[in-house]
């Protein structure tokens, strides 16, 4: 049965659809061939073979052998070449191509086919013997490397032996020797003892025959589809493991068989700017690998249109088709031989935010492509680039690196250590800009961490306490930076043999998780310069595509977006970068300032009700305080204010010594409050005595919330202003928890507004993030005006992972562990991150169906970290939510990701009306 | 429209099926009454009434008073009395009675309608003036204490005043004068000053309008619903807290008129023994109260017999046709009311285990009831007491009683107190019974719990480690005896003033939780010394009973039944039995033997992988061992072998000290060990680095244990055994996570059974504990031979509670907490008790379904605490499972659990058939 598979497709057999079975490189190719661009023939190997190749235990499919020698025939026959003719060879190169780009991760060889024949046909047919000599040694050099495994140093090394040799007989200093400068005697020096170095390394020789040649570099290519960086890439780009590589088998083309030859890359716009023309380098004499490994520095395009113009208005005329064609920017190489024009790649290219912007709203005004076309272009992660602030153009030449961590919040951040949350606050208050080193942060730390530029810990990872809290401040942070060994007591860190001390200056990029010395100059987004009013509109040309996309992005959106945060700038800025309401304000934060922290341990010491009361008259004004701020700067939009959730003993003292500390400020028995201490320690905190739980032992905790909620709206109201507080319950498991609770809540806000003498409409609703809620949410509905999805808490209940603990301890081995024979991870994404569809889903689709089944109407929102994450938005669009909650930069990307949603959904439903009126034709012919 | 409502039914209106509405007590009366027999007649307000006095804010509904007068004047017909007549008058006792059984729990008051005037006709009436006026002031008693809320203490005082008066007038010590000394002038003084202690007291005089005494009983009866005993007996015995209760008013006749008069209450069988024939206390010239107080010893039946044998005669004619009406054992109230029989209640009467088996039994013999109706009347939970030792017959008398605690682990056990394991260990070694007393127990405390006779703890509660771990080894436990103030360093405790030091004698109940102080003879389970040899079947008349019982169970039930066992003795006790295999075997206890554990604690502490293996090698050859023992005593069972589940850390030391001895033990620096043990401490262990999470990042321990497995399979296949090893992996959350252990699994298995040259068959399943599992079961069916439910993992995570937190700290207030005007609480049972239909019962049919989509035949059961517990033994039958497992203790509790789920499965197809006859005749006379 395998053996009747059709393991290979000519060129000219494919199509750019096809990009699942040849690979995005071979449907490209095909796709090129097929257009009419000037393309060498060739062949691709299909994915499926390299799946096949795996699912055997690594060994190549049957039959595929026999198709590659009918294919290398026709080749053989279009380029009117033989493959191993020692007169006239047939030289090809060998790529990989995966479904999924995955630039420089898997292997490629060049000039393969030939020997120490071939070599000598390949001189008659070029008459150039110094070419054809160092092909055959980068062959042998790259087949080495890649094939044999053969480290890359070791061929350096007799290179650089004969360099030596050279600059000896020139009298030249040994730097000023290029690879140019070694004669055709050199080179074949070179190969013997490449072929030497590979016969010791391997204890067999150099492989002679082409035929073994190639068999031997396409297995070489399925292979490192599993090579570790190429695992990892995946990884971080969530790209499926078990989609497998084609390989693609080209007839070369030579750009360094003199001046008149060279070889390019480039993009159809600018990948930086998006700014439209041809942006390409090119390397006249020279070999496409010279450009990639940045061996030979390349040459700006207009080199070509200077010494070749005709080439280069082909060159443009290609660019253009290809564009107009693919509908989106290309990434292009190209080989010029001998004054001929070869495209030998496209692909969609890579670029940045700024310029997914405007190539996307340029494109729309050329009339290439549609609104909508123009939304799904731009990956909606892209936008949180252009809010943050960035490292100054440039100002990274030269920067020394300390080390990487997790790319925790993004953006740039740079300024002095400190390495406690006082300090970052008293330094920030004299002006000082500072960067907070901690291990791992607490919600002690919160000050700190809104004192400071940035923040960076050893510990922890992208879900850890210190990454959610600065991405919900919108703050850069790095976390698990584990090279970082932190001394508190003699306030300096070392790192890899640097000490860097308190004061000292450092930088850190939280898009990539880089650790600099030094103090980078950062400058703010242009965007959110514009939408605080520091910056005029009309002085942004990058904020006014900004605001073209995204008006379109509105126009298309279903979903709601909303923000979560705790504090009034935080909100303010939120709403305006779109959010339409706040989709989660956390209490919690609001009572570690240290002017409350100890009223706030004084009420959860307390004995009897009373103290708790009396405690709880204190904390009562300055929560309204915080409840005033947060619903002003939200005027007339819905906020929903969570009511107290962490387990209690978090707020109490973790050691004798601090719990002396404490008795000593409160004027309290540190007997007691220790005992007490230990006594709210919990085993599980995460499944303990929080949440709701606290509400229905501590009433009181939860009224006096209510009441300062309600006494903030009622005086809004007076002021003129339109209040919408929401109230929300956390962590309901069952409904009687909810009723409780809300009876409660709601006997506090009918005092509130007789006292006041004003009316304020407010809703109560819950939190879902036990799976209980989820399994039972049609009795819970009864009772809840809305519902918002806390899928941190969700997920960790939903898989039986603690976010505090994974990272750090399996996570790592779940992500890149090799299963079975297919390469795949135990999990495919940190499902802190990307929202799992199969069990988290599968819980919010039950609860969705269940809640509405009583409540048709029922508001149904999201406001956990995947609210700003595109698969996870794309996902709560489908199971029909009203609305996403996230951070306030991740605002732009959840509004973006929503109208893809929308657009995904129709694109779906007119496939599947295609698919329909298909039967529908096929019937009625019957018929 | 809640004024057309019938709140009442007078008791000829009533019948036995009508107990939801009428309560337990008004359906007999009623049902008694139309089995003519001689009840005085009365009526009975309904729990509907009681609901709607919750739900309308605790006042009376509309209607009611009205429907009272109406039914009392027929009531005044039928007795040809007066209500408030004072020459004849009517008097009536207003009693509770539930839907469920609740004895003694709530109110009742007799003699109602007495005051001053209608005391004068009562001693026209009766011409017993002494008579009238002692039921006048037991009455104001009664009320003043029951409705009114005064002290009985005061009542009690002021009568001890008047014998203290009346013995210095007899010339007698005080001790001698009893109430029937006290003279109609005293007791017209009580009455007296009874009505000025209540008019003090209240503020406000005694009600002397019959009417008025009634409405207020009614109410207090109402409200005493929900009364903190109440309540409590409620959660106890997981009765629904919203059934409510029903009122019954009911003319009074008088025991105490004297000699020929009297009253008592009594059972148609033995029931503790269960020995046929009536079984009654009697107590002349009393009325009920004084036999239900203890007030006057009560005689045997055998007075009444001789002194008034045709009353007897008719007793006992009554007796027999309430049993065969009722069809089993009845608990009778009735009173003589001068040589009149009145029989004023009856009620299926409560029994011991052994009575239980008995009274079914001999029942069927008599061709009373069917072997069906035999296994529905048994409660399944009573069948664990006749397994336990019991503290002697009698031997209780005169015990002194230290405190109570939480019954964890049925039974009793008397022995000598220490304060740790190893201390346990050695005395037991040296024939001492131990009782290990500690605050809580960990893992390190295994052996000193299996050396001891029982465990008692301060903290922690019914699935504390102690509760559980107790549980499976069937040894007497109570646990959260918080009472008791431990003091380790000096060795002793103590509680409620008395201090008990190590070595001295307790006695503790783990059926009651009562601890008491010395040394109270046990005698171990007939059941048990027969089916362990120690006692021949013949010589057990107990044991022939429970046979034939078990028979029939046996023969009924579908559900398989095995055990939760994790040594030989423990696997041997439980397939004694009845059961069919373990369920679960955990493996973790075997690593904290102390001969065992520092190996363990090197492999966590190794560095690398070699390191691990060279301390498996060790490990290795006493889980064989333990595999070897467990397999051969379940020769021809599954035994299912749970791969290693527990997080690292619990096996590491956790204070500084404890790491030095390790250290010191291990020949290890103590820095490494210390900072390794911090380095695997987790926030949230129950949510971190375990189950197979441990088996993907070490594979070499799974693969040990693997070969530990099937070595010994190997060895008992060469020795003519017939092994079948089930090898589980914990913890599942994801299919690839069972793919990845299961493989490893494999390959180890393979490789032993090549080295062996003996083929053992073997399965390789996964336990079901992480709702992520459940809801994606049909992925992970495809690669498990078995599903077993980890319920107490997946009551955990479906509910977010913590076990080892939430009993300390909110359960309680979930089980009691008043919800709104219904008095339900959140939670009605501990769900780590009885199994949550709604949550995880939900996730649990999930499963069931998806996985068997892809695997019809898939094996499924249920390993967690509830697999004993018959609530949630039916629901597993219902949702189609084929066996539970539980420990040895619980297994007959579980098969007869599954015998009723048949019945009770059966029963409800029967009634929907009848339903549909019923439907369909209607369809047909339409037709």
């Amino acid at each position: 049965m395998a053996r009747k598979k059709k393991w290979i497709y000519a060129f000219e057999e494919g199509r750019a659809e096809m990009r699942m079975l040849l690979g995005n490189k071979g449907a490209n190719l095909a796709e090129m061939t097929n257009l009419d661009l000037p393309v060498p023939p060739g062949f691709t190997i299909t994915t499926e073979a390299c799946r096949e190749y795996y699912r055997n235990g690594q060994r190549l499919p049957e039959g595929l052998e026999d198709q590659i020698k009918k294919y290398l025939s026709q080749l053989e026959k279009k380029t009117g070449k033989g493959f191993g003719d020692p007169v006239n060879p047939l030289l090809v190169s060998v790529r990989s191509g995966a479904p999924a780009s995955m630039p420089g991760m898997m292997d490629t060889i060049l000039n393969l086919g030939l020997n120490d024949q071939t070599v000598q046909g390949l001189i008659s047919q070029t008459g150039d013997e110094r070419f054809a000599w160092d092909s055959y040694r980068r062959f042998i050099q790259m087949f080495g490397n890649v094939v044999l495994d053969v480290s890359r140093d070791k061929f350096e090394h007799i290179l650089d032996q004969l360099k030596e040799r050279r600059a000896h007989l020139l009298g030249k200093p040994l730097d000023q020797v290029r690879d140019t400068d070694l004669t055709v005697d050199d080179l074949k020096e070179a190969v013997q003892r490449f072929k030497e170095l590979i016969a010791s390394e391997k204890g067999q020789p150099f492989p002679d025959d082409p035929y073994q040649q190639l068999m031997m570099a396409v297995e070489a290519v399925f292979h490192s589809w599993n090579n570790p960086r190429a695992i990892s890439y995946r990884r971080i780009n969530n790209i499926p493991h078990d989609l497998g590589t084609g390989v693609n088998v080209q007839a070369m083309v030579f750009g360094n068989r003199g001046w008149d030859s060279g070889t390019g890359v480039g993009f159809t716009r600018d990948p930086a700017s998006g700014k439209p023309g041809l942006y390409a380098d090119y390397l006249p004499n020279a070999q496409g690998e010279d450009v990639v490994a940045g061996v030979r520095t390349p040459m700006d395009i207009a080199w070509l249109a200077e010494n070749m113009p005709a080439v280069h208005q082909e060159l443009l005329r290609h660019a253009e088709k290809l564009e107009r064609h693919y509908l989106d920017m290309q990434d292009i190489e190209f080989t010029v031989e001998k004054g001929r024009l070869y495209v030998l790649q496209t692909r969609t290219g890579k670029r940045t935010g700024p310029a997914a912007i405007r190539i996307a709203v340029d494109m729309v005004h050329e009339g290439l492509i549609t609104t909508d076309q123009a939304l799904k272009m731009v990956d909606a992660r892209l936008l949180e680039q252009l809010l943050h602030p960035q490292f100054e153009p440039g100002a990274l030449a030269g920067a020394e690196k300390l080390a990487t961590g997790i790319a925790a919040s993004p953006g740039a951040a740079s300024g002095r250590v400190t390495f406690t949350a006082e300090e970052a606050v008293q330094w920030a208050k004299q002006g000082e800009r500072v960067i907070l080193v901690r291990r791992m942060t607490s919600p002690d730390d919160i000050d700190g961490m809104h004192a400071a530029k940035g923040i960076l810990t050893s510990e922890g990872g992208r879900t850890s306490h210190a990454a959610v809290v600065a991405r919900a401040m919108g703050k850069t942070c790095v976390v698990g930076c584990r090279a970082l060994a932190i001394n508190y007591a003699e306030k300096f860190f070392s790192v890899n043999g640097t000490i860097v001390r308190e004061g000292d200056y450092i930088s850190i990029d939280g898009t990539n998780g880089v650790v600099y010395k030094g103090d980078i100059p950062v400058v703010p987004s242009e965007i959110v310069r514009v939408v605080l009013g520091d910056l005029k509109p009309e002085e942004s040309p990058l904020y006014r595509y900004y605001e073209e996309f995204m008006t379109w992005v509105d126009q298309r959106r279903k979903l709601g977006t909303q923000a979560n945060a705790d504090k009034p700038e935080e909100a303010r800025l939120a709403r305006l970068l779109g959010a339409e309401g706040i989709g989660l304000a956390r209490t919690e934060h609001m009572f570690f300032d240290p002017e409350r922290l100890p009223h706030f341990q004084r009420l959860i010491l307390a004995d009897h009700k009373e103290e708790r009361e009396e405690a709880m008259k204190v904390i009562l004004p300055f929560q309204r305080q915080d409840f005033y701020g947060l619903l002003k700067e939200m005027d007339g939009l819905p906020v929903i204010i969570r009511l107290l959730d962490p387990p209690l003993h978090e707020f109490l003292p973790h050691t004798e010594q601090e719990a002396k500390e404490l008795a000593e400020k409160l004027g309290l028995p540190f007997e007691d409050i220790w005992t007490k201490s230990l006594r709210l320690h919990e085993n599980n905190p995460m499944l303990g005595h929080r949440g709701c739980r606290l509400g229905v032992t501590f009433p009181e905790i939860y009224q006096m919330q209510t009441r300062a909620i309600m006494e903030a709206a009622c005086q809004l109201k007076k002021e003129g202003f339109n209040p919408k507080p929401k109230i929300e319950i956390p962590l309901v498991g069952h409904h009687n928890e909810l009723i409780v609770t809300r009876k409660y809540v709601e006997e506090e806000v009918k005092r509130v507004i007789q006292e006041q003498g004003v009316t304020v409409e407010y809703q109560v609703g819950t939190m879902i993030e036990i799976p209980r809620a989820c399994l039972t949410a049609d009795k819970i509905a009864q009772y809840a005006d809305f519902f918002s999805f806390g899928t941190n808490d969700l997920t960790q209940t939903t898989f039986g992972f603690s976010r505090d603990d994974v990272e750090g301890k399996f996570m790592a081995d779940y992500l890149e562990e090799v299963v079975g024979m297919e390469g795949t991870p135990i999990l495919r994404a940190n499902p802190f991150e990307v929202l799992d569809p199969d069990g988290v889903g599968e819980l919010m689709r039950i609860c969705v169906e269940k809640g509405r089944s009583v409540k048709p109407d029922l508001e149904i929102g999201i406001c956990g970290e995947h609210g700003g994450e595109p698969n996870s938005v794309w996902f709560c669009h489908d199971i029909g939510l009203n609305y996403v909650s996230c951070s306030a930069f991740r605002v732009p990307v959840a509004r973006l990701a929503a109208a893809q949603a929308v657009i995904r959904e129709e694109e779906r439903a007119k496939a599947k009306a295609r698919v329909g009126r298909r039967k529908k034709q096929v019937t009625e012919v019957r018929d």
